[in-house]
């Protein structure tokens, strides 16, 4: 604590990232990167771009990859907006809509950083309980609200929404922002992206640190109507004029061109979760039920902060969340088939020996 | 205009960063970039690291990053913080240290962006106007304030203040966080950083966008006493846990460990200047005393957005601020001495035509 920090930053409970260990010690199952790389076309573009042209400023606007993520998803370029992570796009839309007079809602169980947000912008929030199965009850968000926002499929539960519920919601709650958290959608779910026509409100934020194996770049994107974009565009405009690297954008663009690569390692991903779940609930897990690039356990008889421990002495990284409801739960990501089977023999003999 | 903005949003002026045209068509004077491209060290350390490792997290310490830079300036790595380039470390120094009860003062000539920062993060400012030379008096900042922030050498004039003229403010401002915002510092001033010893509430902002060569890879820095940079990194913590990509790391260790190179391209870019500042002069043209990558310019007959209009059609891009005080002055960024002859003789043809 300095006496020179703002009041902000002295009440802020920063949010703390999952272990980066430096060496590589340990399966690491604990921040849902992709077991598989980036598509070889992204590394070549990237090797090819690394050239003297480093000493000029990227293009702030983003253009090119706007455009492929545009083309992408069928939407117009003016329906795009691309930061660095998708935690970036997320600070800037909680600044450009949920700075209102009502708080905003979200589930008390979800991802985590929504609070920091909120305390760094000064906006008020109300965490809505999921149910006891863990879903989120769209219906108890139907009350006056400065913005909604939850992640689908949800973190760190891996449980998916269906269009139809997100679209109830939408016909109802017409006068504020409500952000659809794609972070996890391409392991499962249907993407929310067909609805932003219809509803001028709605924003879709997606990541290229997960499905596109790209978490070391840095590259999130929003989608949604001309209007927010444009609110999410001045809010940047007024914070960093050039967030992405000259890289990261040939990168990314390269990233979201090779579809084929990009589907079958998603396709490889959701395999492994299956086959890991199947083990998983073999050995007498409750596994809830996951859209995502990873699962969220308990067992019965061995406390998942024993099993975090034992795992990681094993050369394991997992998630623990030491949370209300969720202590004894652990979040694993999908890795390797090889990953999951080292995973799967050490929890058994854990579990085991008990 | 949408109705779902917050109020912040709406009343925001966004900061218009200098043109960047998608083709090569100029010679581009116009956003202060180094004409050296980076350090060929720095090409080969990102090709090296563009590899499957990108699927993975960068470290959101950036550990490595700060080691080279504490280690360069002689602190240690407790005193430094790294961002998103310098725009990014401003924003959040601007939120862990200026929302205090009394308004921040800065020149009323200065960098633009301060007013920005000032409006999204709704703190109150002071602009403090420069002397008719275009000094920064800073008996004027001798007053009750949330916080004090200026370029050294300033933005856009190039004029430098001395050292004691930063301690003697620092002496008799205890109380609020000061920001000598050294964008500009090694073409030619001496750094404020030997004061950070002695000054707690003094930080340093510098970047590798200007004389590192890196303006493609936005990495800055911010350098101050362990309570400051502890505040930041609060501030990041709960905006961004990872704003700096795995390629921006490694390249920006190797912009920094590479110091023979840095010193002959500094070097380069200060004989450029003089001689263009003697040719500007010979042709009628007042220029300020520049200590920076560029000139801030006016001729007694020539209007500057003539002079701007003229060039551009000639194919050489330059920076007109069409605001008070400054509205006849045109910044030119030192280019490589072949860009200054091309610039000269067009100008000369200029003038002369009238």
């Amino acid at each position: 604590m300095s006496e020179y920090w703002s009041r902000v930053v002295r009440e802020l409970k920063p949010y703390v990232p999952g272990e980066q260990p430096k060496k590589n010690r340990y399966i690491k199952l604990n921040t849902n990167e992709n077991p598989y790389p980036p598509s070889p076309s992204v590394m070549d573009a990237i090797k090819k771009a690394a050239n003297a042209s480093l000493r000029r400023y990227p293009d702030p606007n983003c253009d090119t990859l706007k455009q492929a993520i545009a083309e992408y998803h069928g939407l117009g370029r003016q329906n795009v907006f691309v930061g660095n992570g998708s935690d970036e796009v997320l600070a800037l839309s909680f600044i450009s809509f949920f700075k209102q007079a009502h708080p905003i809602l979200f589930p008390d169980i979800s991802y985590s950083f929504y609070e920091v947000y909120c305390s760094i912008f000064e906006i008020q929030y109300l965490r809505i309980p999921l149910t006891n199965d863990f879903d989120i009850s769209l219906t108890d968000y139907q009350q006056p609200n400065g913005g909604i926002i939850f992640p689908n499929p949800n973190a760190p539960t891996g449980k998916l929404l269906s269009l139809e519920d997100i679209q109830a919601l939408l016909a109802v709650n017409r006068h504020s922002v409500v952000i659809v958290d794609e972070a996890y959608i391409d392991f499962g779910g249907d993407s929310a992206i067909p609805l932003i026509g219809e509803y001028p409100n709605l924003l879709v934020a997606q990541t290229f640190s997960k499905s596109r194996s790209l978490a070391g770049m840095r590259v999130g994107s929003a989608l949604g109507s001309e209007g927010l974009i444009e609110g999410l565009e001045r809010a940047k405009n007024a914070f960093n004029s050039y967030p992405l690297d000259r890289l990261a954008l040939v990168g990314a663009v390269e990233a979201i061109t090779d579809d084929a690569y990009f589907q079958s390692t998603c396709k490889r991903v959701i395999e492994t979760r299956e086959q890991t779940v199947a083990a998983l609930v073999k050995m007498g897990f409750s596994v809830i039920p996951s859209k995502a690039n990873f699962v969220f356990i308990q067992h019965p008889e061995v406390a998942a902060a024993t099993l975090y421990d034992r795992l990681k002495k094993e050369g394991i990284l997992v998630r623990y969340f030491k949370k209300p409801r969720i202590d004894n739960f652990l979040r694993v990501t999908i890795g390797t088939d090889t990953d999951m089977q080292v995973f799967i023999e050490k929890t058994a003999r854990i579990v085991t020996e008990g």
